[in-house]
């Protein structure tokens, strides 16, 4: 049995905790979505005031150089970096996850089709976010050469599925729905095996788990910032590439910001020689800048410390669910396994929906996924233990007292 | 001879100069960039106050909802779209120009392919600003289905390369460097007239001349927020379709925002039926949110007295420099007809460079470009006579004291 007392004892021994002070969460709030949108960083406050006053309005056209906002895709990045196991000027912060996915594809394809150019195959699995599948059947469709998208159950069909003429592999590091974590390397190295590439979605792996781009010899990764990472809502998206990957082919959309000489204005495009290649127009500053906020937190600490305390805290979920909630129904969806296990764990029930809504309404927000699953992300910086243990005892309220019958609960808006 | 006072009297008949005091620029500075970076609506500092505090800080992800994030793509479009001859619906902002340019590129190849499929040119302006052109390489490489760019001097090359077998023309309404303003209706006839489609580059004309894309049966637009709006350093760029093309194609950045129902999660894209099968991934919300406090402004006035104001603004610098600056080799490369001029004014001159830097130096801030030109924007809402008169003067002591052979001027930082 796992007490009250012992979380506190657990949040005493805890050495992250000075990092929830970093952060502006509201009063009686326990917020288990910073998977979704993680959470504001304080110091985001009088950083964007200082942003929007002195750099636009003071310094206007000249915070370019001055405030180097052209530089901010690759500084941030190079931030970014240190956390996913980059070198100096292999990262880029820049656009969408999504848009960047299609860069990163036509890179891959390209590079693929010049050595092996009967391999027409595209594998991305069946319960990737599905913007990633998405974007490759909008590629597909587009350059009309054949290819073709192959979606896979999972890490189980990923070996048949290999056999086949893949050109390219688009994996979640850590899936969106169910928490499940991959093992990078060992799937580098079959893909690699079968001279498929690799494109890691690390959406929900970045600033959750400890990864290494260059040691796995990952090919291309992207991701979020605006989840772990803390960036401000929907702030742009990174963007990494194998060196060996780098200059081999301009990705299409070569807007000028990817540009060798953007400013000589030159009448035909001409890729830099570096990672600013994958930049494509201008950027969105504000949203872009905030980002520095919640990285520097980061890299105050390390990402070794933050796995630590996520697995703690994902083993105190579910060991207080199963320990206090284990008549109501709720089947876990997540790894229980520490090596298959990202930094946020799910759970289905038949009234998932209802439930989360009812949470929400006692200040523990959590989300709830198409089909029937209720979502809690871990995010170490902010959350303690006694976090946890009134989470679960929450949610054992709502399923004694039947609070999720709430009819109002039941009422679907649009955006979940 | 045009006097001061008489610059003065202007200003005193001026009915838009109510305007200047919604918006924060620095003291001593004569801001002729509004065409590079708009200067910031003081309501801006407020509003990101509340966006960061209440929505993300406090609201978190219930902001999808409770302050429709996600409905900001729309409902900012349609505003924005007031000021383009727009219906509602018809608009959204999101991304860049640029990438917006890669989309509606392809929708138009796509339509224009069904109909005439030897029709492989895509016509450009070697003077457009050139990430327009980037982004055609860039398109015509990735599909590599032998469509190519073919680059015009300008209108009067139009008529000839209509003649071949174009699919689609891309123009800027107001050329970024010049200041030529096309005469949309007529071109559109004549575009019509060869069965080509065309799009529209808005970034300079968007705030600062009337348009109406309805009325000129335009196909498709682009443009950025961040010049005459006012929305913010990059902030997120508009896209408009005419109804007839909308439904009859999904362009290939097909993400999630895009879908029919992105909340199904469904494994396979369905565009949306309406304009936002668009837009592509999640949208940088601070950046994006801010676009409205600069297009309310517009909405308060109406774009035939803002044009009224900027051809007498623009006629008073032209008038002015012949007038003080004669002596000094300015060549003037913006239209003098009314017909076909902007709302900026450009002149080349040797040293253009340094001139600008020199200027900058006394708080006239305009611009350089590639070659040689001193550009200066001109911005109704927040500039007056008396700001075109000092600044001319300023020019003409920089030349009669030939301020601008400080040698401090010579050295060319790398951003512009």
């Amino acid at each position: 049995m796992i007490s009250y007392q012992q979380c506190l004892d657990w949040d005493q021994q805890d050495q992250l905790k000075v990092f929830k002070d970093e952060f502006a969460l509201p009063e009686n709030v326990i917020y288990l979505d910073g998977n979704s949108l993680g959470a504001r960083p304080k110091n985001s406050l009088n950083y964007a005031q200082y942003i929007i006053q002195q750099q636009w309005g003071e310094d206007l056209i000249n915070s370019w150089n001055k405030a180097d906002w052209w530089g901010l895709p690759t500084r941030l990045g190079d931030k970014v970096g240190q956390l996913i196991g980059a070198k100096t000027g292999e990262t880029v912060i820049s656009d969408s996850t999504t848009l960047n996915l299609f860069k990163v594809l036509s890179a891959a394809v390209k590079i693929q089709a010049a050595q092996f150019p009967q391999r027409k195959i595209i594998v991305a699995e069946k319960d990737a976010f599905p913007t990633d599948i998405y974007i490759i059947e909008g590629f597909i469709d587009l350059i009309n050469q054949g290819y073709q998208v192959e979606l896979i159950e999972g890490a189980e069909e990923l070996e048949q599925v290999l056999e086949k003429d893949v050109a390219v592999v688009v994996l979640s590091h850590v899936n969106y729905r169910t928490g499940y974590f991959y093992d990078m390397s060992t799937i580098n190295q079959r893909i690699h095996a079968k001279k498929a590439l690799i494109i890691w979605d690390l959406c929900h792996s970045v600033g959750a788990v400890p990864m290494d781009l260059n040691q796995t010899s990952t090919d291309f990764a992207i991701g979020c910032t605006y989840k772990y990472l803390n960036g401000g809502p929907g702030s742009p998206a990174l963007l990494w590439v194998n060196p060996k990957h780098r200059d081999q082919f301009w990705q299409p959309l070569s807007g000028w910001w990817g540009h060798k000489k953007p400013f000589d204005m030159a009448q035909h495009y001409e890729p830099a020689n570096n990672i600013r290649r994958y930049l494509c127009g201008t950027q969105p500053i504000i949203s872009m800048s905030l980002i520095e906020c919640g990285v520097d937190i980061f890299l105050k600490t390390d990402m070794q410390k933050i796995r630590e305390k996520s697995l703690q805290l994902t083993d105190l979920l579910m060991a207080l669910i199963e320990q206090e909630c284990s008549e109501f129904g709720f089947e876990l969806i997540t790894p229980q396994d520490h090596q298959y296990r990202g930094s946020h764990v799910s759970y289905q029930h038949p009234h998932g929906y209802e439930i989360i809504q009812a949470l929400i309404a006692r200040g523990v927000i959590g989300d709830y996924r198409e089909p029937e699953v209720l979502r809690f992300g871990i995010t170490p910086l902010y959350l303690g233990f006694e976090d946890i243990w009134h989470a679960v005892q929450h949610l054992k309220a709502i399923m004694q007292q039947q609070e999720w019958k709430n009819e109002r609960y039941l009422v679907r808006s649009e955006v979940t």
